[in-house]
């Protein structure tokens, strides 16, 4: 049993659970290493307090679990069996209290497992299991290492290809391209290239605007490698840009770097956001920075911790997110630059390392 | 109120459901045009009897729902709102019967929902919607035959630069990155290129091995367009191939335009798959023809019917399917040969009309 099942196994005797069901697929991967898009059909692993952790796997399935799952014990299922009734044989006769996924099971699922599994109650995992996922091993750190190196590697070959008067969807799909050229699984989130005013918009949909000098232009990327998620920012000068504009990317920069240095186990992620909101505000753009500062990084590209200015949980060594401010002034343009970081014993790994002076391109 | 939404009180009539609640955004979509991925927000249509349709949008999301949906009463909320407290207003005091889409809700969201919803009974609607989405209207047919033409027009602008010695990889990355040059929204599946002994897994993932003279090359990709789904499959030959790839070519093919000669109304689905299979059981490749004929299309790749044996439900003018037999016999290779049809007043529509007959590319 590896460490991360083993901890499965402590929560269970804290909370007081006499098993446990995990059904996210992500969270499967997690703790086994055995990927699969189980599409309609059940996947889980079933836990028992004092007995081996049990995977159960659609048939056709069976093999690639076998050869790559860290659980051994493995029962499959056909699509002609019920994997409830499965299920049941794996769990005592009399169940008191029963932890399952309650952010990823559907009621018509949870309906199937009523049917055979009596527990007294049902409780929700999801806290334990992203208290789990917060700190990251090692092994974990190097996977998002190497993401963050891919998606950098694409964005510098992109962003050389780049040439006035290119659409941002026709950039977006010169990065997704290169994305699986570059060996990524795919794009950890809609990729975003955003120009001119459409720069102004933190959520904007890259569309058919052309790349215009004078213009910001802004790249949101990430890729999937090894199932873990990379995810940057940066804003170029396509040509010489006005005072403003880099009066603007002067300031993203400088909370950026200040938010970073501000990475420290102790510290609280309402500490960061402030540290770079306060920068900000005092260059005259406070009201134009209007998201949190960031959010964790893993297996997903957006979990647990946000990085916002409430957020007064305590950064601990292991813990990954992203740094993000952004200013967006409407009608003149927008800037974001983010970098992936991870919380060191005594401050602060940063994955990413793509320049961040205002760059000129596509000219 | 559009056509489809009157259909939804029909249906809650006829079932005697008091209200009911709308949530996967693909739903929503479908009955009021409005496209939204609200994420971990909350996204619904309410519809009770005998009162105008809500629709309950994320605030950031409310200018776009007002220009897109053909249902006007919007609702937003906030991030510091309670979602379910502001449906709630919507709801009558005292609600005896109350649909939900059991196979979308989470848990969590059902529990969310029950705290501020008392119904004497919560019943599923999924059966309902999928009735509903079978037949396709005039106006949806166009889409999927836009969608159709998309990825046709992709596949044959790949096909062309596919040569000898590239990876099944790198052909994915063409094709991805031709889809968007078409204007797509993206994939509608994992697009597949397979090809020698790959070519023989019928849900094979493309890799590293490379395109060799003598292998047969198998497509098999789709596109969102305008949010419709399209799904095509074509084998070609890379350069001259064995008499037993060609022979077994020919019984797909065969297989395949005998099954979509025989879609018209009034007929079972099962006899569809019937058709396709007694032809490759009679040229002696039954075994290797190891998956049902088809599956639904529109706004989901794979949705109602499922084209297997034994569905015995009634083909009517109007439903949108894949006809895609496919023989695979390990260590010779694979052929599939998919096309989407339309069953019409008396006959079939086929939306797909790439050239069937073996052709040989990359040399």
């Amino acid at each position: 049993m590896n460490n991360l099942v083993q901890q499965l196994y402590e929560a269970m005797e804290r909370m007081q659970w006499d098993a446990m069901l995990i059904t996210d697929p992500k969270h499967v991967y997690y703790f086994t290493g055995f990927a699969c898009d189980p599409h309609e059909r059940f996947l889980g692993i079933a836990l028992v307090q004092g007995q081996e952790p049990v995977l159960i796997v659609p048939a056709l399935d069976g093999d690639k679990a076998a050869a790559d799952s860290s659980i051994k014990r493995i029962v499959t299922h056909k699509d002609t069996d019920n994997p409830y009734s499965i299920l049941r044989e794996q769990l005592p006769a009399s169940l008191h209290t029963f932890g399952i996924e309650k952010a990823h099971m559907t009621v018509q699922r949870y309906e199937a497992l009523q049917a055979v599994v009596q527990a007294a109650k049902v409780e929700d995992i999801g806290q334990e299991l992203q208290a789990l996922r917060v700190v990251k091993t090692d092994a974990e750190i190097e996977r998002m290492q190497a993401a963050a190196d891919c998606v950098e590697t694409v964005l510098g070959n992109v962003v050389e290809r780049v040439r006035v008067g290119m659409t941002e969807a026709e950039v977006v799909a010169e990065l997704e391209y290169e994305m699986k050229k570059q060996g990524a699984e795919g794009p950890s989130f809609s990729t975003m290239v955003l120009t001119g005013d459409n720069s102004a918009l933190p959520h904007g949909i890259p569309g058919t605007r052309r790349i215009q000098e004078g213009d910001l232009l802004l790249f949101d990327l990430g890729v999937y490698l090894d199932g873990y998620a990379s995810d940057i920012t940066r804003t170029f000068a396509v040509g010489e840009v006005s005072d403003e504009l880099k009066a603007i990317y002067n300031t993203v920069l400088a909370a950026n770097e200040a938010a970073i240095a501000a990475v420290k186990p102790g510290v609280t992620f309402g500490s960061l956001d402030r540290t770079a909101r306060d920068l900000i505000t005092e260059q005259g753009y406070g009201e134009y920075f209007t998201h949190r500062l960031g959010h964790g990084l893993g297996i997903d590209v957006h979990e647990y911790p946000s990085i916002h200015e409430q957020n007064e949980d305590i950064l601990q060594p292991g813990m990954a997110f992203t740094i993000e401010p952004g200013v967006y002034v409407p009608g003149v343009g927008g800037v974001r630059i983010e970098d992936d970081v991870i919380v060191t014993k005594d401050g602060v790994r940063v994955l990413t390392s793509f320049p961040k002076e205002l760059t000129v391109i596509g000219v």
